[in-house]
């Protein structure tokens, strides 16, 4: 194989695009555990979820075997809009960082919600749509799921409900004008139309909100009416399984090459991306059939893995949803407002949090400022302009880089990128300005939050 | 040929992407009239244009017989982050028209800096460098070539002022976080920095700028500083030279699938993607060897080809540049404060006015609400959020393929979809809050700004 070959951009034709989800429940030993009931702890039955679900979705949430789910046509009609999406080889970073890694990253951005959010949100919005509801209720933070949906629900003709984390709504006002572009409706969070948003504002006066409540509020939205369903965009199995497009394609156009990488690299908030990217390479290390070094990047403000517990919690601050086992904060952690680098939930996702307790994949947290040093230096060599999420794993892809140089090792790293930042700018105004501040929680903050977790661990 | 096999992105390969730029000026009858100096009103010379321009630049600016410039491989390299870009096929927006027409779209919108001009900035920035300046000067409006040029002078470590009109530099904060992101330092203008912008401010308190002021500063502050030179997002022949590879592309990708179109749509503000866009098909029309009908949009609020004069004109507002002869509404022509749809220069590239001036091409006006209209309804539909500028050329393809529906004829339209809307959300909320106004200048006062040309005509 000659490494000359590899174009900057490694397209694959649109008749490559997968046309199933891999399901990488169905090769882990230990399946993540259970959503359960919070008043019976009994786990949920498919009739539970099915308030708060559509039913197709909740057959793709609770099924821990099939491996591969057909994505419908419709859905693959839709994602050929900006996928297959491409493969960058990173020459001028690599050249730039003067290392012998080869590195590439996977460029979710190329769509108008700017990131892996759309992958997710068209598959749940067709199944809200073939089920005959009016429409979706979700929670948004930096905007980017609820872009995605917004966009989603809009080709299906569904009605959306977004309630996004206050904070967020403020800082991005542009992002709330994408959203009315494609028709949804966009509600600060907490807000007064919920009486989970009036009890936290009661309890709270002034708080700049929270995903956790957010998502309280957009379920309480959804189970009181009539004809519709609640959408989530990341933490939940049925988004993984969606998102596990992005592996499939990384990893067809990787072998389309013959490259096989040493290390895999994620930002992580609730899971989605990296869920996403490392579906097939976990799927082969789980059967035995190759090795990699697995990475999740988390903002060190909000360190679910690195500093969390494994344990049962609530998915929400409200306590409405069920609940979820994961590397969790406490579900009344809200990561310090001058955090701007997005991934501010408290948990993480099921399979990620099995899958990282039984040692198949390592962690790291890294400061805010070193993200947005990193963010700036990728956007003047590589061209792209990366949201503050997606540079948590450019920090650490330099990093690991960097050690090749040291060590003269030609590892090939891939990184996820999952999307642009063109609406925080506010983020990187801050970071200009030197106004951003590496504020981490103290060990005290953290037990405080877990010591409330529910009785059930 | 089976047009069911054209899939809805064409991607050529980085080896497809066109090595020479094409000069239309080669194959154009009647040479597009020279830059004249405003003191001799003789044809600027080498020489005086290399006071304010690259020496190589100055040459692409006065070459009317070469055919082909080689495009020098630091610049294919930087191509290849975004480039060849997409030709996409308007499927879903077929459809909902219910039109028989086939639509195609050349999306330069598939890099950082947002839009086409990227093509042209990394090109001025490269001999700049080549040429050993510190820096280069100039201006902005919406900010899409501002950010442009950051990326590029980023990319080859040169210095970058940017003259940013007022009102975009107020209605559009991020976009200079964007420019600080790359290094650049922005200006609004009018500003105090230079004698032309006081003199400006002095006669104009409390105006919100115009391209042309923008103009006359950068200018005036590259000729005053040692090692600076200026350069232009459009207008000039040297910009629509590097756009060409726009039209290329979209001629390679087209003819891969055997198609011809009927009809080439672009907006037209100062000319460089309705310039690069046509220049293949503009250069087949010219030699006889095909025939198309060619299509330049322009907001009805700044309509210089449909409403203005074929006449030398000064270029910016402070009459610091050269005559250019050009459709123009006068140098002191500025369109209203509510236009939020770009495309707000007086003046047209020489090159367009001599090819419109000589029957080889079509120019149609449309108002702003009518744009938005057509944008809201292209992103809903393709999923692209397109930038208002952009968004004047789905407006007229629209029209073109109702004409199809109602006639019911096949034809096959090309559009230029120049960049994206990310950055332009102040405007879509206007339009969202239905206070977007439709006011077109008067006949008077057109009138009056055409009576204030230079006494040359």
């Amino acid at each position: 194989m000659s490494t000359e070959k590899i174009p900057y951009k490694i397209y694959l034709d649109e008749s490559e695009m997968p046309k199933s989800w891999y399901n990488l429940r169905a090769d882990m030993k230990n399946k993540p555990a259970p959503l359960l009931n919070p008043q019976t702890l009994k786990p949920m039955t498919a009739a539970e979820l099915s308030g708060v679900f559509c039913e197709d979705l909740v057959k793709q949430e609770l099924d821990n075997d099939t491996a591969y789910f057909e994505i419908p046509e419709e859905i693959r009609d839709f994602y050929k809009m900006f996928r297959p999406s491409p493969l960058m080889r990173a020459y001028r970073l690599e050249k730039k960082l003067g290392t012998p890694a080869k590195i590439y990253y996977k460029f979710e951005g190329n769509n108008t919600s700017g990131s892996h959010k759309l992958n997710s949100a068209i598959a749940q919005a067709y199944y809200a749509k073939k089920q005959g509801l009016k429409g979706v209720t979700t929670e948004t933070g930096a905007g980017q799921w609820g872009t995605a949906l917004a966009m989603a629900c809009s080709y299906f003709d569904l009605d959306c409900k977004v309630y996004m984390v206050k904070v967020s709504y403020e800082q991005k006002p542009f992002r709330r004008e994408v959203m009315r572009t494609y028709g949804a409706s966009v509600t600060p969070s907490p807000s007064m139309e919920t009486e989970v948003g009036k009890k936290i504002l009661a309890a709270h006066p002034g708080t700049t909100g929270s995903l956790g409540c957010a998502i309280s509020e957009a379920v309480e939205k959804a189970v009181t009416s009539d004809g519709y369903r609640y959408v989530l965009g990341s933490v939940l199995n049925q988004v993984l399984l969606h998102q596990s497009i992005i592996g499939l394609e990384t990893k067809t156009a990787l072998d389309k090459y013959g490259v096989k990488p040493d290390i895999i690299i994620g930002c992580a908030g609730g899971g989605s991306n990296l869920g996403g990217l490392i579906a097939p390479f976990m799927g082969e290390k789980l059967r035995g059939e190759a090795d990699y070094r697995i990475i999740a990047v988390e903002p060190a403000s909000c360190p679910s893995l690195t500093r969390g517990v494994y344990a049962y919690d609530f998915c929400d601050t409200g306590m409405v949803c069920p609940l979820a086992k994961m590397y969790t904060l406490g579900s009344s952690f809200i990561p310090a407002p001058n955090h701007a680098g997005g991934l501010r939930y408290h948990g993480m996702s099921s399979v990620l949090s099995q899958l990282y307790d039984d040692g198949l994949m390592e962690a790291v947290s890294v400061p805010q400022t070193a993200v947005f040093e990193a963010a700036e230096e990728f956007a003047r060599t590589e061209g792209i302009l990366p949201a503050p999420e997606s540079s948590h794993a450019i920090k650490a892809a330099i990093d690991e880089a960097i050690l090749c140089r040291e060590n003269n090792e030609e590892k090939t790293i891939v990184f996820g990128l999952t999307g642009t930042g063109y609406f925080d700018m506010t983020a990187y105004e801050k970071f200009h300005d030197g106004k951003m501040s590496d504020y981490v929680p103290t060990d005290e903050e953290i037990a405080e939050n877990i010591s409330k977790l529910p009785k059930v661990n």
